[in-house]
This record gives structure tokens, C-alpha cells and sequence, in this order.
């Protein structure tokens, strides 16, 4: 049955997310969409991983409405839900509270591009959307979680397949792909870059952002319609 | 028996700490409190967790006084029962030198509050319980080192309810719950809070700390009357 | 057969770098080459470490085209052909994304001679090669990534033999050996001596450079005629 | 036979060193003596640890001259010997290069003194030897980094039964202890301590040292004559 799959892939995704060390207790959730059905499975809320099976990921649909499931959703469904519906092309969102990146995100600065380990995956400095007003908190916050990083995308003039990760200010970061094994990825290079531009950063306070030509390359060499990074 | 779930509960406890890369050799030791019977059991005194057994905690009451056990209790266990005294709602208390928190601690500053990691678990900086007098020290130590907290709590005006962890100046982090599962849990996070605090220190030493809708908002959604976080 | 040797050699090899901690995914090759032949067997592209088996190591000349093999070889090929073609004492090469160093890499900084650990391995500040003019970085990339350590070193006046690791400034690190294991022995030499070197800068940022005397002795009792570490 | 005992001893210490972090590659070693017959055993030079076995452990005596063994000792097993010689009272020595340590070691900076982790061990800052005259480098090295030690210990009149542990400026630490497991122990602790006084330091540059009473307080509750710290 077509759920059970889609169940499994969430529950896998999840699954990685400690194994990659991403996640400390229920610090983090992941979810995978069926496009055709409208329907995504996300983690339970504050189900500790070693607990998990794959059943007791919840089916939630487009506005956030739980369609099955016997747990309550992740408490950032909303703000998977709004993600998923404002960008088709996302078939996979993770969430973590991931140590260097939330450190980035508690600054309220991008994360400047600073090497190749960045630019093979992104060409721009990994965004952080500012802190949302005070009624936007007050209001449906996840909901509005989900806006603020539309929104700031939209500002920028950032597109989802481009830019497959965002800082949330204050809060942690949020990654996607077109599938949720790319979101976890993204999840574990978002890391790494964030790792490695503090520590670069504390060598050199003023070190210098990367240049556009070895930007341009590295991403085209990976992403580019010439690509020869792996095997496709 | 009772008490044969006490000391299995505080020596789950135990083990935990090294588990969750909380403590090195002996450096951190957890009890829980039976409530109605006032007695809760500790970790004995140096011995290392590798050769720790259940039977090994030592039964102690409220005034410290050891009632039950072949070895001597740990020697921080005067702070332990003072902070039960105190303080009844406690449950269970951890003490570790956990590398981040302890760092801390020896800074004698409060960790601020920088993200929503830090407001899923309290509203305020984590406090930092000041230096005792010399005669503090000199006296009954790990006695004074639990009036410390509590004079520290009554200063600011906070309940242990609502923050369930202090870092004590120079020395380490104590902290505490409804049950000593909890007050681990606590220990793990509080770690976390203030690896992270460093970090963004470290790349911005001007970070803001969080503003209060958002404080209130994190806080509220996990602990308030309609918290919406977890399965119950 | 010769070659099933030298494709286990740099399977082994490649399979050390995720056990060192040294690669996340698949940011790191390793190389190991036949000099009689003309031939060197490297890491497929894109190929994750789990899925990794020693048939699947693809075989090179020396003008970087493939003489054997089911799959793309690493993006970085290029690279290792220009230095085996230029430099014949090499046995092995090995490219991590490893943190600390790429960290230093994207500083543009030279990583200085700090201490005995360092001296252990060479008597120079770690080398970091400068970024890439843009007709450089737009024309064969990884080919003129070959040249810009060659020509480093020739402006320097540095031998292959003496010195066996360099970092390309924005990019990350290349180390070389007699054996491949060796170039895999100097990427965790290297990983251990930037960690070192960020943290002593970040405790004393004006920290001296270790003194002649002892850069030579360190050297000296490893390297020299009559050295006496080891057992040959 | 009793020197299958001493070789035991150092065996297991020296193995201790890679599990508890302390070492990378060969990068390390400890011995242990036998003071009635004047002969420690120490680790033999440039051995992989997955590859040692008790009997590779060469015996040596207080001259550091080997007295059985099929391998070549340490490099370092001269200042072993001289540590030996001066202070009666060791019964193992431990040297690393482990991480925070020996990056303090090169800042040629002593650790302070910053908190009760530390103050549980020793009641100074943790001495750092200063960097060796070109002639005593240039001479018979490792005697004179075990006088280096020795003098100054003397200068700071310190006794090696109080202050277990030292850095060598620009070198790496040495530790010692009563038994080659106290020795063992000490590295570590050394580690952690040298970490957190790095974290404390970057946090807050003007971090003060612990004031006395508290450093008195400690140190007394585990060493001295009324200790009340662990089972005896």
C-alpha cells in the first residue's frame, strides 16, 4: 500500500537524523510527501527516537489536518505543511535543532560563503530569515514559521530547488529536497559548512567570502547542465 | 520492595550520564527521592560507573544522614539533601562536570537566553549561583553550596519548578526534575545550551538574547496550559 | 593480477578515510598508483563508503584518462594526474574535505608551526596555496588545481619528498606519500595539527612560531640519518 | 615471573590511551616501574596500538639502557628515565600529544586555575616548562626535556606527589602518579581540564583564577587528612 511507503521513507529519514548526529532526545523531525495524494508523514511530537516505528509516523494533509495516525503530529507540522504547499517541487522537509547551525541561527547572520564544501552545494550564503514580529509569533507561529521563510526567500529572490536550506533566526535550521533523504543530507552538509565557517571565521575574523568564479564552478561541476560529479 | 525501585531508578540515573557523554571517571552523580518515605539513594562516593550496581546506591535521608548502604555516598550528597529539603517538589537531582555547562560555570556568568532550544526548557538566562563567601567554604561545604542555589533562586525570585537548572560559579552544573529522569534529561540539554551559547558568542560577541514574545512563545507551547509539544 | 592489488590498495585506503572521521558522505578521495605501469586506481565518483567495494576503484594513466572501470572516477582526477605525472616519488595521494583543515583552507592562511607534532612531520608552516586566478578556475579546473600546488611549491622552493600536504586555499586539502597510506596517515597527521593550531591561536592569538632549534631536532629524530623513532 | 606483571601493567595503561581519546596513531606512551628492581617497562617506538602486545613492552633501566626487549623503546624513554631517577615516588609516567593539552602546550602558557574540576586535582595552575635553550636541544634532547621538567618543578618549588602533571612549551604534556594508572588517569583529566580552560578563556578573556579558599576547599576534601572523597 502506498502509505506504508511513504511511512517507511519518513520513518527512515528520521531515523538518520540521530545516526548523523543531528539530533539530540526529539530535537528534530523529518517528513516525505506523496505529490499525488496530498498527503506527507511526519514524526510524532516528542516520541524519543529509540521508540519510533514506522507506523507511528502521522499522514497529515496539505493544510496541516491530520488524515491518520493514532500519535499527534510534530509540533512544526505547520510549518512543513505551509513549505510543502507554497513549493511543489519540495518532496521532503527536515527540521533540527543541529549544533553549529542553531549556534549560526542564535547569531541571526548568514552563513557566508567561504569554500568549495559550500559551493558544491549552494552558491549563495546560506539565508537566515530575520526574526518575525512580535504578532506573528503571537499568532499561529508555526504557521507563520513557515512564511517567514517564504517570504524571505521571496526577498531575496531565492528559489526552494536552488537554495535547499534556511536559517530560522533565533531558532534552528529547516532543509528540503526533492526527496527526504536530500533534506537529510542537506541536514548534515548544513552542519558540516556551519562547523567549518565558525571555526574558519574564529582563525580569521575577517576572512574573506569566496569568489564568483570558483562559486560558479564548483556548483556547475556538481549541478551544472555539464555536470561530471558522480555517476549520472 | 520499595526501596529496590529507588535504587534502580537513581542507578539508571547513573549510567545515563556516561552514556549521554555527561560525565568523565566520576566526575557527576544522580538520586532520586522517595517522597512519603523520605529517603532517596545516591551514588556512592568515586566509584567508577563501569563497576557500578544497583545495590550500590546508598539510602540517605533528608538530613544527609547515611540509612542503608555498604559505602560511603557521594560526597555532594549534603547538597542533594538540602536542595530536597527545600524544596519539595524535586523528584530527582543530577550533578555532573559536563564540559560546556562546567566551562560555564567557571566564567561565573549566566548563559543567555539566545534561541528556542533554550526557551523549549525556561524563560530566563540559565542563572549562574555566585562564589561563596570564604567562610561558606570553609564551613560546612556542599552544605553551603545547596543554600548557594537556593539564596541564588530566592534573589532572582524564581521557582525550581519553572527552572529546573543552575550552573554554581567556578565549580559545575546541578540539575533537577520531577523525577531524576528528568533532571538527566535536564543535564543533556543544558549541555547542549551551552555549547551552543559559546559558539554563538564565539561568532558574534554581540549576540542579542531573544526577545520576549518569542521566549514566551517557545516556553507556552511545551509547558503552558495549552502546550501543544509531546503526546499528552 | 598486479592491478587487483593496486585497486585493493586504494580501496583500503579510501575505506580509512570515513574510519579516521576524516570525509562526511563522499567529500574525500584516495588514490594509490602502479609507477611500472603507468597506472593509478581511484575512488569512483560520488560512490557512498558503505556502498564501496574494491572492483569498483576505476584505472587511470598518467594523462588522466580512463583505462578501466565501470564508473566515473572521482571529479578530482585531474588533480591526481598532474601530480603523479610531475611529481615520480609519489606512491599515493588522498583529498579530504577533513573540518579543521578545510577550515585553515578557507582562511587562505598557512597553517604556522606550532609545536613538536607538527615538527614531527615537517619543518614548514603547512602550505596554503593561493586561490586561482578566474581563467584558471574557468578553464580545466582540476587540472590547473594540479598546477597551482606545483607551482606553490616551486615558488617556495619545497620538495614533494619533504613536504607531504598542502591546502588549496578556499578549497580544502591534498596529501601525498610514498604509499597511499602514508597520504592517508598525513591527512589525520594534518586534521590533528589545524585542530591544534585554531585552538592554541584562539587561546593566545599572538602564539610564537616553535623556535629552529627545536623544528630541526623534532625533524631530525624521525627523518634524519640518524634517526631513532620507530623501528628500522 | 614479576616482570610479566610490569609488563602487564604499562601494556594495559598504554592501551588505555587510545580508548580514552587520548592518543592518535602511535602518538604516545606510557611506562610503568618496578622500584625494587630499578627496571619500568615502556612501550616500544612507533608501534601501532592495534598491533601491541604485553610482551612487546621493553624493559629498561633508571639509566635508560635496555636491559630485555626484542624492540626499540619510546624516543622518549630517556626522559622517562630521569623523571625516574630524580623523583622517587613515581610509579608510571604517561606522554601524549592529546588534543587541548598539548595546544596549550603551545601557547608556552600555563593553564589557571578556573575551576573546581581543576582544584579537585591540584592547587596550582598546571605548570608549563619553558622552551629549552638551543644547546640543550641541540644535546641529548629527551634527557633534556626530563630536566627541563625537573628544574622547573624546583624553580616553582613543587613537589611531583602534589602537581602530577606538566606541559613542555611547545611539546606535549607529561603525567605521572603513583601506579601507571593514576598516570593514565591524570591525561585525561588533564584533558578535560585543559579543554574547559580554553572554552572558559574564549567565552570570557578576563576569566579569574579560582579564589583560595575554594582551591584549598577541593583539593583538602580529596587529598587531604580528613579526605572524605570516594571509599577510603
Amino acid at each position: 500500500m502506498k502509505f506504508d511507503d511513504l511511512k517507511a521513507e519518513a520513518y527512515e529519514a528520521n531515523m538518520q537524523l540521530p545516526a548523523l548526529g543531528l539530533v539530540l532526545f526529539t530535537f528534530g523531525n523529518a517528513s516525505a510527501i506523496d505529490r499525488d495524494k496530498g498527503i506527507f508523514a511526519i514524526k510524532p511530537s516528542g516520541v524519543p527516537y529509540a521508540d519510533l516505528r514506522p507506523d507511528d509516523m502521522v499522514l497529515v494533509d496539505l493544510e496541516g489536518k491530520v488524515v491518520s495516525g493514532r500519535l499527534r503530529p510534530s509540533s512544526d507540522t505547520e510549518t512543513h505543511a505551509v513549505l510543502y504547499r507554497q513549493w511543489s517541487t519540495l518532496g521532503g522537509i527536515v527540521h533540527t535543532h543541529s549544533t553549529y547551525a542553531t549556534s549560526w541561527a542564535q547569531t541571526q547572520l548568514d552563513i557566508p560563503i567561504l569554500g568549495t564544501t559550500h559551493a558544491d552545494h549552494l552558491t549563495v550564503d546560506i539565508p537566515c530569515a530575520p526574526v518575525m514580529d512580535d504578532e506573528m509569533i503571537q499568532g499561529n507561529y508555526e504557521h507563520e514559521t513557515g512564511f517567514q521563510i517564504l517570504n524571505d526567500f521571496k526577498r531575496r529572490d531565492y528559489l526552494p530547488e536552488e537554495v535547499e536550506m534556511v536559517l530560522v533566526a533565533n531558532h534552528a535550521p529547516f532543509t528540503w529536497g526533492k526527496t527526504v533523504a536530500k533534506a537529510v543530507y542537506n541536514s548534515a552538509v548544513l552542519e558540516q559548512i556551519a562547523q567549518m565557517a565558525w571555526i574558519a571565521h574564529s582563525v580569521r575574523p575577517d576572512v574573506p567570502r569566496l569568489k564568483d568564479a570558483l562559486i560558479r564552478k564548483h556548483y556547475e561541476r556538481k549541478h551544472g547542465k555539464n555536470a561530471y560529479y558522480g555517476q549520472e
